[in-house]
């Protein structure tokens, strides 16, 4: 890190800093920027899921869902969602109430049974390790810690994981089974990945015979702007490549109606469907039907789920344009920052200056103002910049964020500028 | 099998047999005795859940039950819970649709993680077995055979598993880790667990330090007659033997409320229940929390638990008094036949003459009466004697239960002359 500016100069703007920091930690404020947490206007936007379905409790199909059974979970919810996560109705399977929960179950069940296409349980494998692009996701990251799953970090680009260190680690290295991916609006870069990306993930070669990307597409249907990001079909592709099996598409209502009570789905080949069922045929005797009955009352159809989710950008686009106003009057031009600009999604990303991350979010949460912690964003939570901060806007209401946003710009210009005085 | 009857005697009860059977295939019946499933009537006691919670969304403490969290579940609800369940409020975990996903869970993380108690992963156990009273629950069985742990019976008596066989077993042998039991109205059995047996199984010396009792009290709350039995508590008699935690207590409102969309639950010592959570940390970020609101609104208190299951017994003893009234009338001083009388739960088991249960079972499949597959109540399928089916009387009304149960004594006569003319 250098400046152009003069010591006096700097001096100067860390007096600022000093004293901005001093009058937001005077203020006792206890705001939280942590999670990707939907705010409660947002939850209000499907009240009437709370008095559905109603007198009603029969399918489509005449099943009555009140009762066991149907481990697919309700084909005219899998048909509202097959548009929606570009997975064929009939290769969609709708659960419980988080996708996580089936992420961590397909990893379950690879390594306690075969997986189509591999030689045998992950757990009797020497070696088992995925490809984490970083910065991302916490909770997928602490899944791999959870199993001994050892992570190998990717940079991101602005298309998506480099696909060149991607495709020669997966075609040297049999260990490596798997790679995670939030393919639009990513977590929380907000990157999309380019088709060229989608595509030489479908048809890369990989040593182990049994690779899977796990494709959380989380916010599939979460646009900030006029301009939708449509990204390419991996299923598809995969097919077409010859690597039919290679796809695990995960996604949910999670962030569409309530974030606790909505309905997660599993797309895939039909094998890696039938593989999943016969698992969770073992497991339970079918997912909560009434729930999802009351979604395909609610949501009716695709472009129900469209309709809905304007709604919901209407109160997120001002949170989005908050924190990109106060990034930009407080930080721009400082040399200090640079973040991103998500066209969807829940996240920016912030990067601060090599080793200000983790005393920028200490600083911060000692003046009451919460972050994900520094090094989140990285397996092990470790990383080994010290740059990245998530910021995660929608929970808090409008006021809040920006006070937020504000002791946090502060608090980036104090840890900057003290760093810049001491080198 | 014997018998003092002539062979002329029992060639006319053959010719019998034979035209009751040739008059019941000729009626064409479609017929479901297989599983354990609550009758739309049933399903219908529990109507005011398809329009609750209504208005409300926070739970007693304010928590906004739409968003994420709560790993635990609503305090409420496993207050009104922990008298039917016989576990402290705050030792309690209620969870998604399904207790057979918990008692899933649990050996997963098990076998993946470090189980209060163990040395290991079970996974990395030499050797893995639990026993299993028979007869017994299909699905615990299958849960086994699905994590390759080898599965030894324990013959049930009037009390519960033979305890003499359970304390030898355990004692010399550390690679047994659990015990399955149903222990009020035990499916298939309907036998309780005496207070006896209960403190025998907190008490034993295993081989094994981390070996577990699943407890699964799946009908704690289901009875069928005026005196609802008791069983001790397992939970605080093992605290007291100094194995605290050696009891995982699993139940559910599955035959409570709605069988798809209930509320299941898992109680424990603090130390399983916290090990529980960190692992389910892992997998979810909370449970359907609205539909854990739902149930405290509809249920309200124990009582009203109580007042629900009285009639859910309404419904439920006219069925059970059906299968007895024509058990007895049909195969009543026939030698061919023995039946339990259980006072809850959802089965009746009926013992026919060694060899026979498969092809009784088959023969009714022939004529439209479909029963549960002969051997099913045994670790692998596997019925040494050939002689226990299980009756499940719950889900067909009550001239159609009238129609198969009639039927299926049809095949027992049929069947049973045959070997007894064939001897």
């Amino acid at each position: 890190m250098t400046t152009e500016l003069s010591t006096d100069a700097l001096a100067g703007l860390l007096d600022q800093a000093r004293q901005d920091y001093a009058a937001l930690a005077a203020r006792g404020l206890k705001l939280d920027l942590t999670r990707g947490k939907p705010a409660p206007e947002q939850l209000d936007l499907s009240e009437d899921l709370l008095s559905l379905p109603g007198g009603r409790y029969t399918s489509a199909d005449g099943t009555d869902v009140r009762n066991y059974g149907g481990l697919q979970g309700l084909a005219e919810l899998r048909e509202i969602f097959a548009e929606v996560l570009q997975v064929p109705a009939g290769q969609l399977l709708a659960a419980g109430n988080s996708s996580l929960e089936l992420m961590h179950d397909c990893l379950v069940h690879a390594m306690l049974s075969v997986v189509p296409g591999a030689e045998s349980h992950w757990v009797d494998q020497e070696r088992l390790a995925f490809l984490c692009p970083v910065p991302g996701y916490d909770r997928h990251f602490a899944l791999c810690e959870r199993f001994g799953i050892e992570m190998i970090p990717v940079p991101m680009t602005d298309a998506g994981p480099d696909m060149d260190v991607v495709e020669r680690l997966v075609a040297e290295d049999a260990g490596i089974k798997g790679i995670w991916c939030v393919p639009k609006y990513s977590n929380p870069s907000g990157v999309s990945y380019s088709d060229e990306t989608v595509a030489r993930l479908a048809r890369m070669e990989t040593a182990a015979p049994d690779f899977r990307i796990f494709w959380d597409n989380a916010y599939a249907a979460h646009h900030l702007t006029d301009e939708p990001v449509e990204i390419a079909d991996l299923l598809g592709a995969c097919a077409s490549a010859g690597h039919a099996d290679r796809a695990f598409v995960f996604g949910s209502t999670s962030k569409i109606t309530a974030a606790g009570a909505g309905v997660a789905f599993f797309g895939s080949s039909p094998a890696n469907v039938q593989w999943l069922l016969a698992n969770n045929a073992k497991r339970s005797i079918g997912p909560d039907k009434v729930n999802q009955l009351r979604h395909v009352l609610f949501l009716r159809d695709a472009d129900g789920v469209r309709a809905h989710m304007e709604r919901q950008r209407a109160l997120l686009q001002p949170k989005f344009e908050t924190v990109q106003r106060i990034l930009e009057s407080e930080l721009g031009g400082t040399g200090l920052a640079s973040w991103t600009v998500p066209k969807g999604g829940y996240f920016v990303t912030l990067e601060v200056p090599e080793g200000c991350a983790k005393e920028v979010v200490a600083r911060a949460g000692q003046a009451g103002v919460v972050l994900t912690p520094a090094g989140a964003t990285h397996p092990y939570g470790d990383d080994p910049q010290d740059a990245t901060i998530r910021i995660a806007p929608s929970y808090p209401g409008l006021a809040e964020l920006e006070q937020a946003i504000l002791g946090l710009t502060a608090c980036v210009r104090l840890v900057g500028y003290e760093k810049l005085l001491a080198a």
